[in-house]
């Protein structure tokens, strides 16, 4: 097994990568020039508050807010409503195809994991074909199934972290998956407030997951989970339950290492920091256990 | 013809550059993570004085005076010496190619230009073979030869700024078929101190110049010759030249809508700015005359 860090910081590479994604979605809310400049200066003043032991979600946060507070609409909105009613086109094949599969859960693990490529609202919709047929073959890498299986099968209460809206269709497969498992007490997260192309409550409701299980937003707007940030009814169900599916990445950034012993990482690998913190390979479809305190 | 603006300001894409730019440069000065992270997020700081309106070589100079008071070194000083040997193992053939030519001065100014894409030392050596091979065939975008070859017939006093190492090799060429045309008063401008990959006074000795025509330096610092910061001797020289040839993105970035009316550009298009800037396209070989002033 690859060395891994015990937290994953802030990779001196995101640096450049969050001023690419500012003029993205700065570009995206149609602001003009003059504003785009004003924004990513004032990024920049503000990022000199950071230090490379951040997490990514940390600074994702400070650079969104910022741009919701300055240019006062969602960039996102219409790529989310895009990708869910896509997702949803998709659902009736995905769900008969897991129900046809000899191993149910893992198929709907390796979809879940598949659609996390949907990210940025970046035009994926062919790699996400692609990606969904190569989740069906078992070509994963880092993938800790019977783990994830067994504590699933001891599991009374699952935490479901949610990360990007489209994704959150896929999401709802593997959640359906899981309830039909076994009485489990399932509830499912999503963010506080609009953040990037992450799923909030709106996306939750599109997905049509508010009929499946319980949803609660974490009261926050980082594009992750900072558990200090979060209310304090995601802290408690984060602390006691027995199983946490946290997806993404930056569910990842902003959990690694925590303390829950039940806590399982499924994610692609999209970029060096996760890469070069965790010992993982670009494109990697993962499903990886946090470690144990050291 | 293409829009043009009047100046070249810093266009918002060459923010994210200018990061991975210092991380590159960091990382070939071998400094390690911690010093790269504080220099990065130093950097950050310093960006917030800066508006858009500032041409790209005045941040380019802030990050690399800053990389230069921190780290202590040139980090391009071995790559800069590789780059000039390269291209001084081309120049006896490029010589002939150039002897041979039915128009000399075109097929050198062509090459000086090819050899603009030798910039950050990136691995460039099968490109510049390439370059050179499309620079003796006709395919010039923007490339207004004609006025260029008739200011300089009439041209007495011509000011050459040099661009980069290994590039200054080809300007050699270039600077001996104009001395080759006439009785002119030659004078080649290199930076003031060593920045990115830009010729020195050591490449312009490397590169056999110092034999062939005066060679001053700017007195500045800055990957690009801001008028402003350089040296009594270069602002009168850019003043009174008849013919000024300015190589490369940084003197235009610098220099474009100056007042001079002898002012030519010969560079290769490598960047958004540059691209949105003046209306042209990426990878154009070009030669472009000073605009009217306004």
């Amino acid at each position: 097994m690859k060395a891994r860090a015990r937290t994953v910081h802030t990779y001196l590479d995101c640096i450049p990568c969050f001023f690419r994604q500012a003029l993205r979605a700065l570009r995206l809310a149609g602001a003009d020039e003059a504003l785009q400049g004003e924004i990513l200066l004032e990024f920049s003043r503000r990022l000199g508050n950071f230090t490379p032991a951040d997490p990514p979600p940390a600074l994702g946060r400070e650079l969104y807010a910022l741009i919701r507070e300055r240019v006062g609409k969602d960039p996102y909105r219409e790529i989310k409503r895009q990708a869910n009613r896509e997702a949803l086109a998709l659902y009736p094949e995905l769900k008969e195809r897991i129900a046809r599969s000899g191993d149910p859960l893992r198929a709907a693990v390796g979809f879940a994991i598949a659609a996390n490529i949907i990210d940025y609202g970046a035009g994926t919709e062919h790699d996400l074909n692609a990606e969904l047929e190569r989740a069906l073959r078992a070509g994963f890498g880092t993938f800790e199934y019977d783990a994830f299986r067994e504590a699933l099968g001891r599991a009374g209460s699952v935490l479901y972290l949610a990360d990007n809206a489209g994704e959150i269709v896929f999401d709802r497969l593997l959640v359906e998956e899981i309830l039909a498992l076994g009485d489990h007490d399932l509830t499912l997260a999503v963010r506080g407030a609009a953040v990037i192309n992450d799923a909030t409550r709106d996306d939750a409701r599109q997905a049509g997951l508010e009929e499946v299980c319980r949803v609660i937003d974490n009261g926050d707007d980082s594009p992750g989970t900072m558990l200090e940030r979060c209310s304090d009814e995601l802290r408690r169900r984060f602390a006691d339950a027995d199983l946490v599916v946290s997806k993404g990445q930056g569910n990842l950034e902003s959990l690694w290492g925590a303390r829950q012993a039940g806590l399982f990482f499924l994610f692609k690998v999209k970029c060096a920091a996760v890469e070069r913190n965790l010992g993982l390979d670009r494109g990697e479809t993962v499903l990886l256990r946090n470690p144990p305190p050291a």
